[in-house]
C-alpha cells in the first residue's frame, strides 16, 4: 500500500473500522434478548456441534441424542405457543436457524422438521387431543417427528402425490403410497402424512394429512444410503402399505394443499435464516484460512484475486443476513406473503451456495477435506437448494407474483 | 399453469399478494415524511425530467435552468444544516437521490456534485465568510459549483495528482494544473479545486482545497465532447494556468486527503441510494414492456426464460433497496464508517448495472433507442460505475477492511 | 514477481511465447489465402473505417460512398458464384465479417444486409431475370438491396407477420404493411419483403419473397432515430401502401418460411464470425490501455484484478475464433446444420457483448466516449445480440435440438 | 411449439439434424483410428469402471487391481516413446483422458500421474539404467508411480519448498521433507520426489529429483483421509526421514524448477482433455434424467428454464472439447507453448465444474446420491481444479503471457 492509500482512509469525520464479520453492523438491527438468545444458540454449536459434526459427516449419521439437547434449549417449536414450545418470535427463530446452520445443514434441517413441518401443522391443524398427545414430547425432544410429502414421482409438483387414504367400512383410514427425501424419516416416532383421499368420499379427493405413529403395521422408514449431502441428517423412504389408522388420525381443521403448503412456508422462512448461517461459516472459515495460508511469502488473503473473493462473500452475506432480519419482522407483524417467503428461501440458498463455492476454491487442496467445514457446507446446501421448492419453482413462484403469469408448465 | 399450482398460493395463513414494484414492502420501513417527501421528488421527475431527458440525451445537453428547480424544490445541499440549506435526514436525502436517478442519472449527478462535493466541503471546512459568500446561492441554484479532484492521468490514485498551488511573495496563490471529468465544470460558477502545495512551504506539500471562481483569469474549462454516456449532464475540464487566488481562497479547516475524501464519502452514499432508482426504472421498464409485448400469441412476460429475468432484476432492486435504506438509517445515527459506504457504492452500482443490462435485452430491439429509458440508464451507469471510485478501488477498500491488508499496489 | 515464479516459465522443452493477439496460434488454422484475404480487409478497415467511424457513430451516420469501397474489395455476396461475386469460400467471407465488425457492427451489418439477406435469396430464390437485374450491381455496391421481414409487432415469432400481398384481377400483386429494424432501408435501391399471401389464393397464404424497387409508389422508408447502437448504420421502417408489382417480382423459387429463414442462416453465419472482430477490437483497446494507463505507479495491466479481467476476456475471444473457424469448415463442407448456425450466433454475440463490457470497464472514464472504440462497439452489440434471433430463441432452438421438445411457447 | 416455429426449422438447404452428444460433429476432426482407440477406451470404461466406481467413491478405496487393467490397455505411458509404451500421439492420449474422466477423474488422475508425472521425468530426463529399471514395469501397471512436488506449506509456490537432500561422505542422497497431496502415494513402488540440494554443494541449491523406491528406510506414506473429492483415488502424504539413496538415485538430465515443471506441463495436458469427459459425463447425466423426469405431466426437458441449463451445459461441453483439440493437435505438431497449457487446464476445468454444478441443480433430490455419476464428479472437479495449479496461478501464467507482466506476488 502506498502512502496516497493510508490517506484514503484518514477522514475525521466517519468511523473507519467495521467488524469483517458483521460488516453491516447488523447486530445493531437485532434486540439485546435475540442477541442473547443468538449467542447462546452459537455456543451451543460451537461446543456441541462443531466439534463433532465433520466426524458425523464422514460417517453418515445424526446422533438420535441432540434432539434432547435441541430441546432442552428450547429450538423445537420455538416460536409455537403453548404445549411446552417456547413461543419466541419469529425473527429468534430465525436467528437460532443461523446459528445451527453456521454448524451443519442437517442439524437446522432437524429442528425445522421436528419444528416447522412436524409440530406446526400439529399446532396449526390438530385436534386438542393430537395436540397434547404429541407437541410437549416433541417440544422436549423425547418425540420425534417427520413430515411426508414429496414422493419419488411427485417433488416440485407436489399435488401430483398418488399417496392415499381411503375410509374402510369400520370408519378407519387405510393408507398405501411412499414417500422419498425424508428427513427424520427412520428416527420419527409419529410421520405427518400428506394423503389424497377418495375423489368419491367425503373429501371429494382432497389432500388430507395423517398423524402416522411409526411403530403401526404396515408402516416402515428405510434409510436413503449414498448420500454425499446431509449426511450428518438422517434421510430416508416412508413406505405405507395398508397402513390402518383410526379415524381421527386425521388433522381436522384442514384439508387441501393448503395444509401441506403452510407448513412450507413456515419451513422456509427458517431456511432464508438459515442458509445465511452456512454461508457465513464458509465465508469464516475462508477469511481465517487467507490470511494464515502464506504463499509467495506472504498471506493469500493479501492477493487481489483472493481479496475479491473474500469481498464478494463477505457482500453475499451481508445481503442475506439484512434480507433475512428484513422477512424475519415482517412475520412478526403478520404482513409476509408467501411470495416474499419464496424471495427469501429462493435467493438466500443460491447465495449461500455460491459463498461455499467460493470459500472451497480458497482453501485449495484443504478445502476437499472434512477437516474444514466448507465442503461439508458446499455439498449440504445442494440439498437446500433443491428442497422446499426448488430455486426453479420459487422463482416461477416469485413471477407469477410480479407478472400475474402462472408459467409453471 | 396446472391447477396444482393454483392450489399452491392457496394458503388462508398468510397474505399472498405483494406490490410488483416494492416487492418487499421496503416502503414500510420509511416514516411517512419520507414517503411524502420521496413522492414530492417522484413526482417532479415524472413531471419535468422524464418527459424531456431523452431528448437532452439525444442532443447532450443538460439545461442550466433545472438548477433552480432543483434549488426551489430544496435538493442542493439537502442534508446540510443552515446557510438556506432543508437540513433534512441523510436517508431523505438519499430517498431523493433515488428518485432523481430513476430519472436520469445525469440529474442525480448535477445534485451531487452542487450538494456532497461543492457545498459540503464549503460547509464542513470553509470560513464562515466562505459560507455565506456561496452557500445560499448555491442551495437555491443560482449558483453552480463543481469538485475538481480527478486529473488525466490521476483517477484512482488521487493523490499522485499535479495541480499545484504556490504561494507567491504577496501571499496570493498560483495554481497550476488540469482537472478531467469534471461534472458542472463549464457551468459552474465556483469550482473547489484540490491542490498539493509547496513542499517547502508551510503545508509541507499537504493536498489544500481551494475555491475558484470560475470567471477568473487563467481559468477555463471547455466541455469534454463525444460521450455516450451522462449525455444529459454537462462534463468538462478545468484547466488552470497561473490562475491566482487571494490568501482567504482556501479552505482553512482541512488538509490532507481527508478532504476531498470527506466530501467523497458524501457523493458515495447518495450513489449508493441514486443506482438503486436507475436500477428501478429499468425493472420497471422491462415488466411493463413484457407484458404489453405479444409473441407467440402471449405476452413474453409469460415465457420463463424472461420471466426468470424479470425476478433476477427485481430482487435485485430490493436487495439495493433494503442496503441503501439500512444505509441511511446508519448514516443519520452517526455510525457508518467509510468501508460501508464504499460497500453501498460498490455493490448498488454494480447491481444497477446488471439490471439494466437484463432489462435492455428485454426490450428486444425497442431498447436501442432513447425512445424507452433503458439504454440510457444502461450508458449512464457506466460513468456511475467509474466515478467516485471504481468498482476495483472499493473492493480493495473492502478487502483492506475485512482483511487488513492493502492490496492496491 | 519473485524468482521461484521465474522458474515457472524456465522449461527447456517447449515453446514459451504467445502472441497476445491470438494467445492459441489460431492463424495456424488458416490458408495462406485465408489470411492475405483477411490482412487485406484489416487493413481497409484501418485505413477506411477506423479513423472516420467515430466521427460517423457520433453524428448517427453511414456514408453511402462505402457501398463502391465493399463492392470494389468484392466484399458483397462474396461467397456467392458469379453475377459479379467472389466467389470464395464461406470461410473466407467469415473471416472479413471478421475483420469489418472490428472496425464496427455497423459496417459489417452492411455487408451481411447485402450479401446474405438482400443478394442471397435473388441467387437462390431469383429467376435469371432477376439475377441479371440485381446481382451484379449489388455485387459492385452501385446498388444497395435491404430485407424486409421483422415487422413492429412480429419479431421473435416472424410468421406472425401482417404484410401481405394479393393478386389483383390484372396478375399484379399489391403490398400493404411495414417492416420495422431494417438495416440499410432508406438508402436501398431495392427491398427484398416478405408478405403472406391470400389464404384463399393459389399460394395458400404461404409467405413468398417480393423484389420491391425503392422508388415504386407506395413504398417509403423513413429512417429510426434516436438510436444508440449501431449508429453508423441506417436503420429503417419500410411502409407499403398499396405497392403494385407486376406478377414476375416474386422470387420464383421459394415459398413459405424457408425462405427467409435461409437467408437469416446465411447471416447467422456471417455473426458468428463477426461477433468475434468487435470482440477481439475490445479486448485489443483494453489489453493496449491497460499496458499504458498508470496508477500506483505502475501500468493498471500488471493488477491481478485488471489481469483477470484481460485474461478472460482473452480467453473469450480466442474461443470464438475457434468456433468460428470449426463452423466455417464445416460450410464449407455441406454440413453445417441450422442449430450449429444457431450455436455459433447466440454464443459468439454473446461472448462478445461480455467482453465489450469488461473492456469498457477497464478503460475508466475513458472508456465513455468515441475517443476509444469500446463503448461504440458494447453499444453496437446490443443490437446484435437482439437482431438474427435474439439469445432466447437461439436457446430454445438449441434446446429443441438436444432435447428433441420445442419450447418456444 | 406454434406451426410457426415449426417451420423455423424446414429449411431444404441445410442439414437440420445434430447428435444432442456431439453437438458440432468434433468426431469429425478425429481420425479412424483416434475414434478406435477412443471407443475402445470409452468401451472399458463403460465396462470396468463405471458399474462400479459409485461404491469405490463411496467407500474411499481405488482398488490397485486396476492398475494392470490399465496397463494391459496401453493407457500408461500412452504417448512416450520405447520401454514398453504405447507410443501415440498427444492427441490419442488426450482422447484416452477424456473417456477415463468421464468415468471418474480418480481413473484419469492415476493414468496422469503414472504417465505424466512419474514415467515422463524418467523417460524425459532419467538414465538409460532407470529407465530400463522402472519403465516397462510402469507401462505394465505392475509398478505404480507416484510424483512428491507439493508441500504442506508449498503450493501455488513450488519452488518454496522444505524437501532437501544433501550429500553426505560417502555419496550418497540423505532426503528430509514432507509431501503432501500425493496421488497414489501409499500404493506406490517408486516415488519421484523433487527436493532442493545443499546450497554450497555442487548443485548450488538446484532443485533436482530423485527416484525413490518406497521401500526403503525413512519413508512412509499415510492416506490423507476425510476427502469428499477424488474419493475413488489414493490420496497421501510422504514422509521422508534421513532416506538414504545410491548417488545414482537423482535424474541426471534436469536440474531446477525446469524438472517439475515439464511433468506439469505434460500433466495439465491431459487434464485439459480429462475434465471434458467429466463435463460431458455430467451434461449427458442431466439430459436423461430431464427427458425422463416428468413434472407437471411433461419431462422437465421440455420447461424453458430446464432447457437453457441443458443448452448451456452442451454448450459449455463443445467449447471445451474444440480447445482439448486444438491443443493436441498443436503438441502433436510440437507447437504447442507453456502458457497454452496453462489456458486448456484452466479453462477446461473451470468449465467443466460449472457444468457439473448445473448438472447437480437439475437432477433435484436424486442429484445428491452417487446412484448417479454427477455430485461424485463436482467434488471430484474441485481437487483437479485446484491441483496441478490453480485458477488463480494459471490465471497469472495467462496474464504475464499477455501482458508482460507477472503479477504472482
Amino acid at each position: 500500500m502506498g502512502p496516497s492509500i493510508a490517506n484514503m482512509t484518514d477522514h475525521a469525520a466517519l468511523p473507519q473500522a467495521v467488524d469483517p464479520l458483521d460488516f453491516l453492523a447488523t447486530d445493531s438491527l437485532l434486540s439485546e434478548t435475540e442477541v442473547m438468545l443468538r449467542d447462546t444458540v452459537r455456543q451451543f454449536v460451537r461446543n456441541r456441534i462443531l466439534p463433532e459434526v465433520g466426524e458425523w459427516f464422514d460417517q453418515g449419521i445424526f446422533p438420535k441424542e441432540m434432539a434432547k439437547e435441541f430441546g432442552s434449549l428450547g429450538l423445537l417449536g420455538m416460536h409455537l405457543e403453548g404445549y411446552g414450545c417456547a413461543g419466541t418470535s419469529a425473527t429468534a427463530y430465525g436467528l437460532a436457524c443461523t446459528e445451527l446452520e453456521a454448524g451443519d445443514s442437517g442439524a437446522r434441517s432437524f429442528v425445522s422438521v421436528q419444528g416447522s413441518l412436524a409440530m406446526f401443522p400439529i399446532h396449526a391443524f390438530g385436534s386438542e387431543d393430537q395436540k397434547q398427545q404429541w407437541l410437549p414430547g416433541m417440544a422436549a425432544g423425547e418425540l420425534i417427528g417427520c413430515f411426508g410429502l414429496t414422493e419419488p414421482d411427485s417433488g416440485s409438483d407436489p399435488s401430483s402425490m398418488r399417496t392415499n387414504a381411503r375410509k374402510d367400512a369400520s370408519g378407519d383410514w387405510i393408507l398405501n403410497g411412499a414417500k422419498m427425501w425424508i428427513t427424520n424419516g427412520s428416527i420419527a416416532d409419529v410421520a405427518v402424512v400428506w394423503a389424497t383421499t377418495d375423489p368419491e368420499g367425503p373429501d371429494k379427493g382432497a389432500v388430507r394429512g395423517f398423524l402416522v405413529p411409526t411403530d403401526v403395521a404396515g408402516f416402515s422408514a428405510p434409510l436413503i444410503h449414498r448420500k454425499v449431502s446431509l449426511r450428518a441428517s438422517v434421510t430416508s423412504e416412508l413406505i405405507l402399505q395398508d397402513v390402518r389408522l383410526p379415524a381421527d388420525a386425521v388433522l381436522p381443521e384442514v384439508s387441501g394443499m393448503r395444509g401441506p403448503f403452510s407448513c412450507l412456508n413456515e419451513a422456509r422462512f427458517g431456511i432464508s435464516f438459515g442458509s445465511v448461517g452456512a454461508a457465513r461459516a464458509c465465508y469464516e472459515a475462508a477469511l481465517d484460512y487467507s490470511l494464515n495460508r502464506v504463499q509467495f511469502n506472504q498471506p493469500i488473503a493479501g492477493f487481489q484475486l483472493t481479496q475479491k473473493k473474500l469481498v464478494d462473500m463477505m457482500v453475499k452475506v451481508q445481503h442475506a443476513m439484512l434480507l433475512a432480519i428484513h422477512l424475519g419482522r415482517m412475520k412478526d407483524a403478520g404482513t409476509l406473503a408467501t411470495p416474499q417467503i419464496s424471495f427469501g428461501k429462493m435467493d438466500n440458498v443460491r447465495t449461500a451456495l455460491e459463498v461455499a463455492r467460493e470459500a472451497r476454491s480458497i482453501l485449495g487442496a484443504n478445502g476437499i477435506t472434512t477437516e474444514y467445514p466448507v465442503i461439508r457446507h458446499m455439498n449440504n446446501l445442494e440439498s437446500v437448494y433443491t428442497y422446499e421448492g426448488t430455486n426453479e419453482i420459487h422463482t416461477l413462484i416469485l413471477g407469477n407474483a410480479i407478472t400475474g403469469i402462472a408459467a409453471f408448465s
